[in-house]
């Protein structure tokens, strides 16, 4: 193995899916204990799933969108630093506790700084943190510590998984046989560490026979939606039809799209609620058409210490992502061009906030607080 | 000259511009006797003028979105039929006037069956047939019609050209020093036979020294606003800022953009506006921030005989423009795709309507039937 794929890691062609053909994101891999991620980059052409073995590598395929969406960011942030820990703290000189904790900051904070807007990220790398930190304190070995968060990652993913399936069944009671559902980037399987947030409900809907149609906004200019919804979609047997987003409007008008379904990146304490680019026209549109617009997320993705949206960074990308499709040049060069990965939906827009406690109505200031604090979801 | 240079026509590598350094998407080329096109599905990276010397290679450019815009593809059109009429009309043979009239009817009706949305094409097409009609009713010779149609076409073509200049000036008006304004799609110089439509206010403003920046929406799923609109504001010196079409919302919102400008595709009595998909929902959102909207279209954009937008046939175009980009794949293969090329805008969105006879305001049926009992407009 040469230094390029040394730093890379390898790439595996392997099936990334579970048992009912649900794809996977990321998943811990035992025998070669890396971080197995599907490319997300590269879907749907091509399934590749590459292996990460160190935290910087999970930090580049953050940052690259190998790996994306708010809850599968924050998993694979965890078993970032994970990998972190054990080349931070695997030499064999003998390593004092605090250290041992600064060094696990200093990794978190480099993970932490690959996306802004998403608060997953943060609150995983916060969450094992504190497991370091418990453990230090409590006088374990500084040497047992990525167990430690290793099995703590383990947890805080499956958790995940759990929450994906609640709130499937509760996003499935807003939908009824036939409806025709617009959802918006993918916050699907791909986007989570589970069955996903906005399409959960309407995979619950689907297994339980109820028919649908989704229409697919393509989410310019990533095209989360043409490539990353659609495929999934597609491969569980939902019917759907792939519109660019400015279509939106018309079919919102003319056509008999009964709600809308979309996920978070975070949520403040108010139910502002940041999420890709394109979703705050959405729910602007909604409005005026009289259909609902959902967010469905995780608590994972809510922040009660941002008191509204106007608090929540929003990433600026690269401009050649709306310059260029996959290389080739849309534009002229030498423009100015806007890339806001993110914009804040204002709560009063959102009919109800989906998370694994339940379904949150305004005012969302109480019922998020609620939700909370909230310990056990069944 | 092999067949299939003689079918497609000669390229040749020329400067489309006027004297001001404006594009040109169509011309008469006097020397060679042929239409000029400037290809517009190959801008920005190629400036390639391509030649149509047969009804039927006008009919293909127009399909194939070489010539694009309701005004341009009616001056293409005109000249399609002029063409054409030399084709039909120059055997040896002697033609009956009847028989003469009957065939440029067939040759207008495929042309006219190219775009259905836009109905400055079956208007420029009317316009050369009553002109065969008036001749041949006054006796003239059938070899002499072709003539009688070139001159009809140039007419037709310097028309647009002056109503360009005026709505131009009109729409200055509505346009401040240091403003920021939005644009859809392309109407400017390339979707006309002179200065544009939205884009001529602009342009306008620009040469009168006020300071302008405008918000460009990529347009999805052909990208005339990142191929065109940009490619035209950067040579003509407008600041632009380009972004897909779903960060339009999160810029009113967020942003100092005073005003949307939009061309039409057809405009029915009572004001309604067909217009490139996606402007619908700009409409909406711009009502929503209390932003200003203004389509700005050459009477012949005017459709007096539809009462209201319903009437308005909405073109679907092939998936494989949302699909594929530039030969590019973007989707999964074998989903469902939706590819309305135009949206329908409801009068009441409107702030106002300016063509060449003035600026129209609510209510429409008025003041649009006003504006086309007009003669002259200077």
């Amino acid at each position: 193995m040469d230094v390029r794929n040394k730093r890379i890691a390898e790439e595996q062609r392997q099936e990334p899916f579970d048992a009912d053909g649900v794809p996977r994101a990321l998943w811990w891999d035992e025998q070669a204990q890396v971080l197995r991620l599907l490319d997300q980059t590269r879907l749907p052409g091509e399934c590749v799933v590459i292996a990460c073995a160190t935290a910087a590598q999970v930090g580049e395929a953050i940052r690259t969108l190998v790996v994306r969406g708010a809850p599968a960011i924050g998993g694979a942030a965890a078993y970032g630093l994970v990998l972190g820990a054990r080349e931070a703290l695997a030499a064999d000189e003998i390593i004092p506790p605090e250290t041992a904790l600064a060094r696990l900051n200093a990794i978190a904070a480099e993970l932490r700084a690959t996306r802004p807007t998403a608060v997953n990220l943060a609150w995983a790398l916060e969450r094992l943190l504190a497991v370091a930190e418990r453990h230090t304190r409590a006088g374990d070995a500084v040497a047992d510590l990525p167990a430690r968060l290793l099995a703590e990652a383990h947890t805080l993913v499956a958790e995940d998984a759990a929450a994906c399936r609640v709130m499937g069944q509760l996003g499935n009671e807003l939908i009824a046989d036939g409806d025709t559902l617009l959802t918006h980037c993918n916050a699907g399987a791909l986007a989570t560490c589970g069955i996903g947030t906005a399409l959960a409900p309407i995979y619950t809907a689907q297994r339980q026979g109820k028919r649908l149609h989704v229409y697919v906004d393509e989410t310019r200019p990533v095209l989360q939606g043409a490539r990353l919804t659609a495929w999934e979609l597609q491969r569980a047997g939902v019917p759907l039809t792939l519109i660019s987003d400015n279509m939106a409007a018309h079919f919102l008008r003319s056509g008999d799209i009964r709600a809308i379904f979309v996920g978070a990146d975070r949520i403040a304490a108010n139910g502002d609620t940041a999420n890709k680019i394109g979703t705050y026209g959405l729910a602007v549109l909604a409005r005026a058409h009289g259909i609902s617009f959902y967010v469905v997320a995780p608590r994972s993705t809510v922040d009660l210490a941002l008191p509204d949206g106007d608090h929540i960074p929003i990433e600026e990308r690269a401009p050649t992502e709306v310059t260029h499709v996959r290389g080739v040049a849309l534009a002229p060069e030498g423009i100015h061009v806007a890339n806001p990965a993110f914009d804040v939906t204002p709560a009063n827009y959102i009919s109800a906030i989906i998370t694994e406690a339940g379904i949150a109505r305004a005012p969302y200031t109480e019922s998020l607080a609620a939700q909370m604090s909230v310990r056990e979801t069944g």
